[in-house]
This record gives C-alpha cells, sequence and structure tokens, in this order.
C-alpha cells in the first residue's frame, strides 16, 4: 500500500528550513558525514499520527544498508516526552528533511488527538470529521486521515476517504437547497440522481423550523430517508438536546422511527458530553473546528550519538534514550 | 505575479467536501445552473490572508464573461462578520471550490493574525517565522508567506521566502554543532564555506554557557561575526530577559558591540512584551509555534442572491450585504 | 386617590410577628404608651418603593393630634443604611405593625429596584413588566404596581394595571394559538374579536419558524398588524439578537416596516445589554422573573427616642438621624 | 380542613394576566372550549409546595363532571423540568387562571426549598421561620406556611402558624426593651403577664454585652426563664460560634444549664454549617431572609393535548408526559 | 548617636554561614587578600532599613586607610533590584559579615515597608507599633525601631522607643483590669499611680459592652481621660467602623468629646482602609502582626570588581552598577 | 543542658510592652500580687518552638516554692486555639515578660512549623536551612535551632548548629570562587585547606554551564568530591527538575557515580514537589526564605484563674481549659 507518495518539494529539501540546507552544504564540504542517531519526542500527550507518512519518506532517502528506524504504532498513544522515533544513518543523507518529519507529526497528531477525544466522549456514536472547510486544501487530505487514525468512522473530503480507506460521507450543503429553493425539492433530486449505494440524508434548517420540515422530507421520501441533519447556526442557538428529543419525538409521533438523526455545527468534546448527558437521541455527529483547529502537537528532534558516542546539547541526556514501545520499522 | 498555481488536487475536487460535488452533479442533471451570489464572512477579527491564493483559483475557473469578484485586499484587517469576499458566477463554475476557498482564508488568516500580534508586541524589533518544522510540510510555504504578510520580516522556509518575496534566514541548527562537535569550529565552517550574502549569526547555547560561548565566537570570527541567537531550552529554563542584559553586558564589556543578540525558543507574545518591559536589549526574535499553532479563523460561505433575488438559509439576512470596503478583484 | 386600602388581616395583626401583639399587650398592662420615635433604614442602595402603601395604613391608625411621620418619596433612589421613614407617635398606635411596615417596603422596592435595571439598561425602549406568573396572586398586583414605579411602562396583570393606572398589555398566550391549531388562524380571530384599542400584536414561535410565522401573520393581517412577539423557549437557544435582526430584514423585504419587534423569554439586564450592543431592532422588552425573582431589598426600624429622649439599642446610634431628603407625609 | 380559600380577586381574574382574559372571550365567542391536558413543570430541583392552594382553586373552578387532576404532593421532592401537575378538563373552565397557579408555586416553593436547605444544615436542631418582615403582609402567611411544609419547626407570624397548624412562636423585640429602658425590666414583664404556654425567652443584646446580659436575666427569673436569644447586629460583628461557647460556658459555670440558647440574625445556610463544624451549642436557629429571599422556582404550563390528541409548541414534546409519581387529586 | 553597636556574636562570626568562615580561613593561607567590591540589592521595592547598624558594624570592621561604603540612607526607598549599599575594600576584613549585612537589611526593611504601608493608608491618623509580642524578643527592640523608621509616632517597646528616640506608649493590658476586677478601678489606679506625663487612656472591652464600658470609665475619669481603646477579639467580631463610630456618639451624647478612640486588634492595611471609607471616627490605630509577620524583603550581595577589574558571577553583569542615588557613608 | 540563657535585655523588661512594667508597678503600690494563671494558646496549626527558651527564662522568674508550668514539649504538633503553655504563680513574678513569652514562641514556631513542610515535602531526601542571611544576627541562631527542631538535619550559622547539636555544614560562597577566579581552582584550595571532617562541595555555577563544571570539579578531585551544589540564579532560570537529571546523567556517563548533587536557591515546599514529582535525583535540599520568610505563629496569653477562680475577659472561657497532651515542666 504506497499510500503516502513525498512530494518533489519536500525530497528537494524546498520546504525546509533553510539552515539544513546550507547545514548539510557546509558537512559536504567539510566531508563530514558521521552515522547520527536522531530521537523525535513529543511535547504532550497524545496520539501519533504522521508515522506512516514520515516512514515513506525515510525509505526514499536514507541508504537501505545503513539505516536503523524505530518508531511507535501509527495512531498509538505516546507519553509527554516521549520518544516516537529514532534515526540512525549517515547525517547528510537525512538532516535536510527533520523539518519536514516534525512538522508531519505535529499537525497529523494534533488533529488525531482532538479526533480521539470526540471519539471517546461520543461513547460508542460514530462521530464524523467534517472540517476540509477550516484548513489549506493542501492539507485537507492528510487532516482528514489523521481525524480516522484517530477513530473517527468517515470525512467529508474525498482525498482524505481515499487516504484513510473509506467512502467519503456528506449529506447536502445548503446551497443545494437554496439553488433548488426548497428542501423536499432539493431532497427528491438527490433522491432521483444518486447511485442506491449514497445515504438519503436530508439537511433540514435551511428555510423552515427543523422539526416541521423533518417531517416534511419525511413524508416525502417515505422509508427512502435514511437520516435528516441538524445543523442550526449560531444565529439561531445552535442545535439543543432538547431540539433533538422533539426531533425524534415528532417522527416517532408520526411514524418515522427509521429516521436518524444526525448533528454538526459548533460541536465539540464539551457539546457532545452535554447531549449525552441530556439523553438527546443522536445517531451521529460532524466535527469541524474542533479537530482542524486543534493546537498542533509539537516535536522536536535531537542528536544522541555521532559514531556511536553519546552526544547532545545542553537540556538533553547524550546516548540513546530507552523506550521498549519503539518497533523497529526501516 | 502568477505566485499561486491551482495544484490539480484543488481543481478536480479531490480535495473538497463530497457533497460539493454531489451538489454539481445533481444541478447538472436537473439542468441548474443559475447565477448566484456567496459571500464569505470571517468568525473573528484578525487580519485577512489567502485572497490572493483564491483569486488565483477563482481566475481559472469562474467564465470571464459571466463573473464578478469582490474582495478585501490580502493583509487588510478585518472585522467579526466581516464579508471579505463576494462571487457573482454561474453556480455550477465554482459551487465544488467552497470548501477550498474557506479553507485557504481559514488556515492563511489564523497564521497572519498570530504573526501581527508578534510584530505589534516587538515595537519594531524585527521578527522572523522560525515554524516550518510545527507545519506539515505541504503548508510549510503559505505557513511563513502568511506571517510575511502578517509584518514578519523574514522566515526560514525555502519555500515561504519565495512566495513572501524574501530571501530565507536562519542560523545554524544545533546538529550541525554536534555533528562538527565545537560551536566554535562550526561557525568558523559555516564562515569559510557560506556565500558572503549570508548573515554569520552563530548559535551560542549548545555545549557551554550562552554568555561564555557568545565570547568565544566572537574572538573567533571578530568583525565578521553579526549575531549570536539564545535558544535555552525550556529544560534550562529558556532566555530570559536578564540573560540577553547580562550576554550584551558581557560583549560591550569585551568590546563586541557590534554583535547583535537575535532571541527564540518559545517565544510568544507575553514574552515579547516581558522582554520589552525588561528593557532586554534583544535585536531580533525568531517565532515558531505561536504563529503556527494558532487557531485558525474560521470562514463561513452563503449564497444571498439567485438570478438577483435576495434568499438565505435561516440565520443570515437575505439580499447582498453591503460592504464599502471590498474591491473589484475579477 | 385611596389606591391602597389596609386589609383587615394587616389592621388586626393577623399577618404580624406574635411578638410584637404581645408587647402590645405587655405595655398595655404595665400601662406604658411614650411617645417613640422609630426609623427604618435599608439594607442597600435601590429604589424605595411600597411608601404609598405604608402611609395608608399609618393613616389608619396613628392618632392625629399626636403624630409625625416623614418619608422618602414614592420611587426615589435611597442609599445603603439611609433613613427612609420616621414615625414619632405613641407606640401603641403603630408597634403592631411593624412587620407590615418592613415586609411592604422590602418586597416592593426590591421589585422596583429590579425594574429600574431593566429600564436603565434598555436606554429608551419600552419595558413591560409581564412576570404575574410568577408571584403568589396576592401579591400580582403589587408587584406589578412596582415595577411600574421603577419605570416599566406597562404591565400584564389586570391588578398592577389599575394600581398603576394604566391600561393592562399583553399579546396572546400560546395556550390560544395551540386551542386553535393555527398562529394564523388565532391571530385573526384576536383581531376580529378584540375592541379597536387593543394592539394586535401576534406570537410567532408556535408552530413554524419565527421568520417565517412572522411573514404569514404579516400578510394575513396587513396595516392592521401592530407587532410580533418573540419567545423563543430557551430548549431552542432563546430569542438571539441576529434572530431579531433577521426577522426585521425578512419583514422590511417583504415592506412590513410597521410591525413592531417585541422580545421576551428569560430576558434579564445582561441581554437587554446584549440585544442593544449587537444593534439588535427590538421595540420592546417583557420581563418576567428578573423583576419578580429580584432579591428583596431588606429594611430594618429601630426605635431612637422615647418621649423626645435619645436612646438606641448596642449597634445603633441613639437620637434622630438627621436626613434632609425626608419630606412629613402625615 | 378548608384551610384554603381562593380569593375573589383571583376568582374574578382580576390577578391574572390579562391576555388570559382576552384569551377565554375570543374562545367563547368563537365557542371553542376542547377538552385540553395542560402541564406545569419546575424550573429546577426543590420541594413542591403551593399543591394545595392550586387545588383548592380548581375543585371550584372546573366542571365536576369532567375533570382530572393529577399532581405531587405537597411538600414532596421534584427533580428539574418534572411535571408536578397535570389538567384536563374543558379550556375556558381554568384558562383565566394559568397565571395563579403558576404564581402559587412558584413563590411557595422557593421559600419551601430554602427552608429545607437550612433544616437540613442544621442536622436536627430546630429552625424557626422568622421572616415575616421581609415579605409584603399580603403574602406573610403563606410564606411562613411554605416554611413549615419545608421542614420548620414554628413561625412567628400569626397568620402563618394557623395555615401551618402550629403555635406562633417568638420571643420579644428589641423595642419592648427599649420602651421600658431595661432588659431585666422587659423580661420580668413578660414573665408577670403572659400566660404559662408562652416560653420565658429573653433577648440579651440590647444594652449590654449579651454574656453579661445573660447571667443578669437568668439570675432574675432563675428556673423559668427558658431561653436566651442571641442577635447581635453585623455592626457588632453578629453572632459568632464563640460567643454561643462563651455564653454556654458563663450560664454553666452560674449553674444555669437549663437556659437554652436561640441564634437569629443573618443566620443562613452557610452561618448554620459554621455553627455546626464549630461545635457551638445551638438550641435553636431563627431564619428570616435566606428564606424569604430565596429565589422562587418558577413554573412553565404548557398544553400537551387537546381533545385527546398530541399536540405541543415547538420546544415541547406533543401528548401526556409520564410521571408515575404524580396522584390524582381531584 | 552611637545607637547601634555590633554585639560580639556578630563580630567573632558567630552568627555567620559558616562558609564564610571557612573562605577566610582559605583565603587566608593562600594570601589572597584583594579589593573588592561588594553590593547589595533589593528583592522588591520597599523602605531600606538597617543601614545605620551595617555602618556601625562595618566602621568597626574596615580598615580606615583602605575603604569605601556607598549606600542609600535610612527609611529611603529603593526599587526592586536597586543596588543600595556597595562596599570597596580588602575582601578579608569584611567577607566574615556578609550574613549579618544582609540579615539586618531585610529583616528592617521589611518591618520598615510594612509600617509605610499602614501609615500611608491611615492618612495623617496616628499609627503606633504594638507588635513587640509578636517578635522574639532579641529582635523586639529592631523591630519597633524599624517601624519608626516606616512612619510610626510610636511604639510599645522601651528598647525600640530608646532605638527611636520616642516615648514608648501604651495603654493598659487586660491582665491589670483581670487582676483588679473591674475596668474603672484599673483606670483609676493607673491614673493615681502615673506620673501626669503617661496619658490616661483606658482600655473597655474587657468586661461589658465597648459602649457601656467607656460611659463608666469617662463618667470616672472626667476630663482627666484621654483617650479609649477597643481591642474587641475576633470571638466577638473584631472593631467594626460602626462600633467606632456609636461609641463617639453615645460618648459625645454624654459630653465627653474630649475622649480619644484608639483602636487595635488585628488591625492591617485592608482594614485601616475600611475605617477610613466607613468614615470611621478613629484617632490612632495600633498595629501588630501586619509588621511583624510582614514577608522579609531579602537582599543579595554579590562580587563586582576584584582589584579594579570587572568580575562576577553568571546572572550578574559585572563592573559597578551605577546609582546616583548612593551616598558615600564611610 | 544549659542552652538558652535569658538576656539582660530581657530579665530587666527592657524587651516588653512599657504597659506590662506599668502594670507592675500600679500592683505593685496597690499591693496586689494574687496568684494568678495565664494560658497561651496558638492562632494556627503548627509544630510548637520556643518552650525550651521560654522554660528558662521562667524557671529564673517565677518563685520557686509557688508555681506550676505546664507545657506541650518542643516540636510537638499543636492545633489551632491549643493552650501550649499554663503558668500558676504570683502574677507580680512573671507578668513583665508577658510580651517575650508570646514573642519567643510566636517567631520560633513560625520558623520550626516551615521547616517541618519542607522536611515533610522533601520525604526523606536530607534537607538544610540556609537562611541565616535572610534574618537579624540577633535571631539567627534561634531560627537555625527552629530549623532543626522543624526537622532540618543541619544549617549554615554556627550558632544556630551549636544550639541544635549538630555540626555547621555549608559548601562555599560564590565570594571564594570569584576571588580565587575560578571554580577548579576555589575546590583545591577548600580541599587543602579544610580539615578531612568537612565534605568537599562545590559550587559550580559560577562561572560556565553547570553541567560541565560538574565535570570539570569532579575530574580534578575525583573520589574525594563529596558533591557538587546547583544554585542557578533567577536570571538564569533557576534549578530545574531537567537540569538535575542532566548533570546525574553526565556524572554518571563519566564515571562520577559517587558524586552528590545538592539543590538551593529560592527552593520552596512547591519546588521540592515538583522536583520530586519530576524524579529529579536530588540528594539533598538547602532552604533559605521559605523558612526565613515564613509568617510567624501568633500566640495569645490571657489570665483565666485569679486565687483560684475562674475569671477572663470578653470572648475566653473562664476557668483553665482542660488539655491532657500538656505536661508539668516548672
Amino acid at each position: 500500500m504506497a499510500k503516502f507518495e513525498p512530494s518533489e518539494a519536500v525530497l528537494s529539501g524546498e520546504t525546509a528550513d533553510v539552515y539544513f540546507a546550507r547545514t548539510v552544504e557546509i558537512l559536504g564540504k567539510e566531508r563530514l558525514n558521521p552515522v547520527a542517531t536522531m530521537e523525535v519526542f513529543s511535547s504532550r500527550v497524545g496520539i501519533i499520527c504522521g508515522i506512516e507518512e514520515v516512514k515513506a519518506l525515510l525509505a526514499k532517502v536514507l541508504p537501505e544498508a545503513n539505516r536503523e528506524v524505530w518508531a511507535l504504532g501509527e495512531g498509538e498513544t505516546m507519553d509527554r516526552k516521549e520518544v516516537v522515533l529514532r534515526i540512525t544513518a549517515p547525517y547528510q543523507s537525512y538532516g535536510l528533511y527533520e523539518t519536514a518529519i516534525c512538522g508531519i507529526l505535529t499537525h497529523c497528531s494534533g488533529w488525531a488527538t482532538a479526533a480521539r477525544e470526540c471519539v471517546d466522549a461520543a461513547a460508542g456514536i460514530p462521530v464524523t470529521s467534517f472540517g476540509a472547510r477550516h484548513v489549506h486544501p493542501s492539507v485537507a487530505g492528510v487532516m482528514d486521515y489523521s481525524a480516522i487514525i484517530g477513530g473517527c468512522q468517515g470525512c467529508s473530503s474525498i482525498a482524505g476517504a481515499r487516504l484513510g480507506g473509506v467512502e467519503p460521507s456528506g449529506t447536502m450543503p445548503h446551497a443545494l437547497i437554496i439553488v433548488m429553493g426548497d428542501t423536499v425539492k432539493a431532497t427528491l433530486a438527490l433522491d432521483k440522481h444518486m447511485p442506491p449505494g449514497v445515504p438519503r440524508v436530508s439537511l433540514v434548517d435551511t428555510f423552515k423550523d427543523e422539526a416541521e420540515e423533518s417531517l416534511l422530507v419525511a413524508q416525502a421520501l417515505g422509508d427512502r430517508l435514511n437520516s435528516v441533519r441538524l445543523d442550526t447556526p449560531k444565529e439561531r442557538g445552535q442545535v439543543t438536546p432538547d431540539l433533538v428529543k422533539e426531533v425524534r419525538a415528532r417522527l416517532d409521533l408520526a411514524g418515522f422511527n427509521q429516521v436518524k438523526i444526525f448533528v454538526s455545527g459548533g460541536v465539540d468534546v464539551e457539546r457532545i458530553k452535554q447531549f449525552l448527558e441530556a439523553g438527546a437521541p443522536v445517531d451521529g455527529f460532524g466535527i469541524g473546528s474542533y479537530i482542524t483547529g486543534a493546537k498542533p502537537i509539537d516535536f522536536t528532534a535531537d542528536l544522541h550519538e555521532i559514531e556511536g558516542k553519546p552526544i547532545a546539547k545542553r537540556g538533553r541526556i547524550p546516548g540513546i534514550t530507552p523506550n521498549p514501545r519503539l518497533k523497529r520499522v526501516l
């Protein structure tokens, strides 16, 4: 599975801090290329993500004959200050990529960790990553991939779904309803044109009261309606646990017990807990900026051995840091 | 200046939420392609960034004969809920790109705004973006570009510097010193091999006390030494205002008044203020995770007119939202 | 204007603390009935209310030939610990009523003070007291009267309106709409059966989205519609400033600029300020439990002179407490 | 036991919100009088009180042949949002009384709940309601009644005691002592003139130190002295646990072990706990404004069925809300 | 004025840190006795005190021919990190006394600074130091001296008064009253036996209510009574502003306008402000543990020059620290 | 063991509050010298210290034939308000010493209690009192003695060590290193001139990085080096747990496992806990201002019996306060 392919920009050092390019140049001119051991550790507790992408990069640049790479597994939990990656190889072969290695782990682990918090809070209710619109498109795919590593059941971006090995999921945007002028009409059009595999999910807060609109689309589609999605904007008080209960009760009263309720719109760990504590019958959560806006988890890389001899800068312990959880990956 | 070139992944809809792809497909089958006006507004106060990249995308996809795009200028301040972008064109030409448009603005504006806070706090002392190692390499360039839009004088990544139209800047990593085994030796090597245009900046906290090391490199390079960089790790108490004062005093006492002091390592707005309030003679700050870890600024896109008729979903005001600050860009 | 008529229960001492009844009995048996001066002071800053009712009681029980009563005026502001009432008369004539006098001032001043806070926050937008349902019916009238003294323009209870000298105001309850099954139908019935003086105000959150319902009743009644009342329950996120703006915009877009917007449902000083700060075009506020649930302002009564000689319990200053703001009222 | 008799003002609708009067009028003209089910629920956890008074009202107004009323029992605990009362009857027979029903429950439950908190904190030490002076005399009786429902052993108002079925209790006011000029003299006069059933309780903080005055009245009355009441004002530091201990010790040292100590003056739950934690030998607490100033507990009434068909406004679940704790009362 | 005489324990090094004794011994054996400059700086803002005592010590130990001492003046304000003392002399002559020098300044400046805060808060009302009972008797004198340097008008210890050049002041202890069994009797005995110069101040909270006791002693001594002292213990709620007002009013009412009111018992800056804000007519404050329990102000001593050459440990700036406020004192 | 000898200043009453001198004079003139019982109690929980010094004073001044003194033992824990000392003797024999008795206990108990907190936090790691420089030299000895009573294993002042029955301990001051110009040189000089019993402890933060300097002195002294002391100043970030770990690791790596690490510089309970929680291998802590700056624990003395008859001022319980923990000491 060659999921991650290092880009030309990374391989060329284009995305690196310039001083690594200079370092490699200086060492080359000094003819210094010792075997060096670099360790990378995490700044806080979380879920490690990005290891697969880093591995793909290292597999490409390290000399096969003279390399050893140890790492935690993708998606494992990691402790504060725990070493998650250890590379032993001639320094010139990988020195240029310190920036990229740290950056991949930093962004991906931040997203995966936030996703895991939502998944844990949801206690079994499926969580879908809906945040592609809140990150630069160049990382929309890896963000959604990281969310899936963190435990999300699905994601909305096509790129992320492919990296994560799932079908992309989503309902319909408000735009479709506004262009068609009516929620029922838009839902019927979706039902008509989409292949059977795509679940019929109707977004029910565009023009009318959510409970009213839920009943209207349920009456229009009957058994074919899979779910309604509640996405009430902040200007209208967001989706509340009581709204979910009421829509559930009104759907049931009208005999639509099979229609599920999917909740989105500013959902975060705190609100997931409120829905659960209030006993609101939610069938799925869509999470956006809680994951995309999560604080990245910074990683730090340090040299700990040069030609087998312990060394380190001030503030670090010279020599290999023992970590029995690491597995050899290259 | 064709700085920003939309990637194939964006143009193909690969990075989009899948429901936009479906929407465009449904509308196509329904033969609906009305001229629609979409407005994009910010969730909080900040510096708008990403407009140039969005413009490059729209220029490529909108029909030249039937389009109108209005926007704030790159780097301008924006208010909470202010409309920063308005697109009027046949909906099918741009509906697929709502995800990318919001994502570009969200990430870039978050970084630019955080950079601006540092620059404002630094009150004239140059600020350099050093955070490439804290973001995924796919966005290292746009992150550094955004920091420059926010007011940073330079950045460390080669990609960011090219987008921002500056020279990449940086000193040397701890790795160079550790590989060479000695700070003075590493600094002399840098001096020997780098072209004259690269400023001689020595990192002085690797093996010895910062003040001692500063004097040693100053004595070794003499007039050629441009600056020392203090980057004391947290384990050793980080760089303090008093350390800067002391290094300055000891350099001056030894006659090295021309050597500048550059400070990095966990620097944020709070600490910049502490340095300034304490009167520490800092000549430059390097900022990493304060910018890269800044909360993205979410943007929301809504349709407000269809074929010239006001419309909107619940929670929004139908019709064009007046904003005299917008300029026509396409 | 004999607005306040002391009830038999008060006059008989039925509502008094039993120890005052006993005190009057003991003093009678001891043949002690000195002229005594009692002062009543407030426990905190506020609006004095209840003075008129106390005056009506004292006018009935004090001997006309041997009495002197000084007081602040109904609705005046009072300071913490300020003396608001001073009675000089034979002690047996009024000793029994200390409980009632303090109680009237305590409850009424608490309500009036809370009302004033709302009125001040509303900065000119009319405020109506809607809290009769949150107090025991025996005090519904005086509560609404106190709210009017505090600055409310109207109130919903018939009893309160009569004491306050205004017309009772109100729209329609949800019950009418539910019994009739439809908001438009209920509004038309009200229009048909109520005399012309009663303003046509329609409650628009019962069955449909508030904005939708507003347009429906406006279309049904045309020029005769005076206002819509928004009363969204907490379960649906309460009325937000953005909802008011949106309903205003949609009404205006449809040409119903004359229809006013009245806001109720958990409104308090904090929320009034939020509406004003957000620039929401509210035409009237209905306040319930902020006024009715206001902390009563306790009053304390003390004897300060007996037969013209200064005396006081520990913790009080013997003799008359000077207060030039007092006016003689009996 | 016909304790509660609806007043004319309530029966006539005088104390109601005017819009209920109008609703009944409109429905009459429309000849609409469906059997409707109204449910009343509490806004927070507490002790339900006022049910007896509501029952007396409904017994008078509902048609005997066509009514069903279910309720919690007076003094029971109730949960947040729990339905405490359900009325099924022709709407016109009770629509006018929604204001009064909610108001009675609101005020009485607030008082009863606060009383219960004090009683719980006092852990067996008797608590007496002393707050008649802090409420309007029109509700002094029901306030004290509610306090007794909440667990108070007695109350000071004659009206409250009658409703609660107890003897009114109280000691003597400062006024008696001031008029008589001496605490011992006043206590002797009370002893002389009051029937034997009235306990001899002396208030001992008027002119002299509390400990000194306690000994003086104990020496004057000997075995006949039941208790001393400490009521030190805030200006003198209120009653402290240490003062109680000291008075107890000095009384015991002088052989007056039988004299009890009763504490009043700004006593609340917090201070009751402090007395108990400090081990102060208090024999009774008198509570005033903690009960009278308690936040009322708002109640909400909603129609849930019309002619047996589930219905409800937005934010409510249509149909009967199951609550097995309700008992049929009419 | 030879007020401060260094004790034998200090001169012998008995009170010093043992490592200074060792240092002097080592340097002696190494025959190293360079002229060294030591600077002493303060850890926070305050009032410098102890300089006179330090000067007396240095005058005794430094060689007259080869010494230079610069210092701030006793009682001056000092800034955080300000150099308050600079000694230049052969190191062996004073090295042993670093402990004593820092210790004297630390304790005395802490007390003087706290006293100054009280004096500033009292805004002209005289403040007396009453804290001798809260410090070890070996420093009772210097503590009271420091309080006087900080602005206190007097103190209670005989030793402190002599150092501060004032008469010791004080009233009478509770012990005198308890031994004599009566406040009036004790006050009359004091009046009888004390010389005329000692002001007649009576402590009026021992056996009876403060206001009552004040009147009793005023009646007993008439014009000879200078003041009453209120010292109500915490168990009785401490002295409150209202108590002072009441005692003043009762004394005035009885014609004793000349009797002053002196307040003590747990008085601190916060409470002084409360008395002043409440307008309580206090004529003097007695301060105990606010001064004695004040955090000492640590001082740090560092060598900055050896034989005229700048030097310093890490964390300090080598060479003389300029401070134009210093005056030469030896 | 005649450790504590009352000074002439204490015996003469020089350090007493002047009003006790006056009281004794008045009582003498009145020929009143009853046997009186005085009790002393603590204002808060802590470790009692100073009892031995008080006992030495009382042994000298109380008449042997007519005295009884009960007390807690030196170093025992005491409760808030617990009686720690009870004296029964003719009042004139000890009245003058109330000030000194309270003062001794106050200061000493404050220091001992703070020391105990450090010792408890250190959980077995030895703690040394290093604060002589932060107290007036007149109490440097008793402060260090109190710290030892509180559990410190040693102290730096010679006077304190003698009172506490231990050897004074300490390393070397920065001054020695600065005068000698080099840490290694200074350590070698100490090694050469000090007797074998003095442990070789080198202070390693003066001129170079702590880790570097540690290795240099270890290499110079070899097996003779007992410990290094880390005392990094605040200007350089203080000693951190990570620094200790790193120095330990670097010493071990170089084979100096026997060298201990001693930490000082602003160490308090909070920081001790941080070192322990972080697992930093500290071998000893030196505590300065946490002990010396500890809030003194005020003590209060009251007469409770005169000639065997219970008596007390207001706020106190007359008669002996039972305390079975007291032991007869005189």
